[in-house]
């Protein structure tokens, strides 16, 4: 099983060119990626910004919404790309055109690769419950691909945030990620991978490579900690 | 119907401040206070702690998680405080012990106050999704009290947020709060208030006035536009 797990963020040259640089090495020699745009309220806008903005590697990026049955569409994919926006939307859509099933056997059982950023990572996990986004609509279930064995919290940052006031910083005393986290684990037991931006997760089978960015790992009941980029998340193997 | 709907982020003395004077011109000589304290796992504590931080106004603060019926500490409550937390938490355990009836009818039929913060707020709301809560837990739906008829985004900022990594504010790419709403309209029609912390909305009936922090009002469709601190918000009545 292969999937390439990005955190989002990916708005410098940069961060660009590492996105295309991984996506090649996790793709390789296939010619078109099948391109799950559901994140988003515009599909074929979404599909086409894609390659617009430099985030296709040179594959053909073949929108999903442009197929009538999209279950078959996975079925004859070759690879499959989930991109960002709301994951509640995304959710929603997955489950209602039964996609779930029908990812999780092509990659699993076909070995085909996936690739997922923001929204599309947080679907590659045993739940969406570690997203950031406005549960804009309720999805049937919170229940995802469960690719990985656990949740990965991507857009991932430590401590507090700052908002700009009349150019100023001002602290904002919402929540931070790691409180957020720290509730998820007050109802649920599935390890947490805070991801920053612009780093991705290399997974193949139960191997959890870091690269591009740093991660912090929480465990319930369990201090956090630091992992870098270029190692392996060993202890969640 | 009388609720005083609070942002949150009353963690500095003249924020204090203004949330006990808030809290008292709201409540007037009631002597006990009804507190739901479910959007925080530990219910006595946080009970507890709204004392001990000042956060009283003098009153005496009553946990309804001591009560054996809650639907009847409701019925008999003169005075209704819903503290903050993770939404989706609170919403879940007051569809389950059928807070939202309850309460709705005492607010609404009995003309009780309510003051709601933070999560609070979301739950005075047509629905709980202009949360920017993780959905831990998945409540049985997304509906709430529907006090007022609009929804209030808690915590709100505009722009780009920022945050440190060794002492330097580096820009933070996830969507915005502005983009969230945007994403929130693209599939419902409910207008949403973004109110900055330790802002407060005074509502009765149909007059919302606006206390301590300025709001942005998206509507659907429309541009959004700033109201400030002491003005109304005349459009949404």
């Amino acid at each position: 099983m292969r999937a390439l797990l990005g955190s989002g963020g990916f708005r410098t040259e940069e961060r660009r060119a590492l996105y295309n640089e991984e996506m090649r090495r996790h793709f390789g020699d296939v010619s078109r990626v099948l391109f799950v745009p559901y994140a988003l309220h515009d599909h074929e806008k979404y599909t086409r910004m894609m390659t617009e903005r430099g985030l296709d590697a040179g594959y053909e990026i073949d929108g999903i919404h442009r197929h009538d049955d999209p279950v078959k569409a996975v079925r004859e994919a070759e690879a499959i790309s989930v991109g960002g926006g709301n994951t509640f939307r995304l959710t929603a859509d997955m489950h209602r055109l039964g996609l779930f099933d029908a990812i999780r056997s092509r990659v699993i059982d076909d070995d085909i690769p996936y690739m997922g950023v923001s929204a599309g990572t947080n679907v590659a996990c045993p739940t969406m419950q570690t997203t950031n986004d406005m549960p804009i609509t309720m999805p049937s279930s919170f229940d995802a691909l469960g690719l990985v064995p656990f949740q990965v919290n991507a857009h991932y940052y430590a401590g507090s945030i700052w908002v700009k006031e009349d150019d100023e910083f001002v602290e904002h005393f919402g929540e931070t990620r790691d409180d957020r986290i720290r509730e998820f684990h007050e109802m649920n037991d599935t390890p947490v991978v805070g991801l920053w931006e612009a780093g991705f997760i290399r997974v193949e089978d139960r191997s959890f490579e870091l690269v591009g960015a740093s991660a912090r790992v929480f465990r319930k009941g369990c201090d956090a900690y630091d992992v870098q980029p270029g190692s392996k998340l060993v202890e969640l193997a």
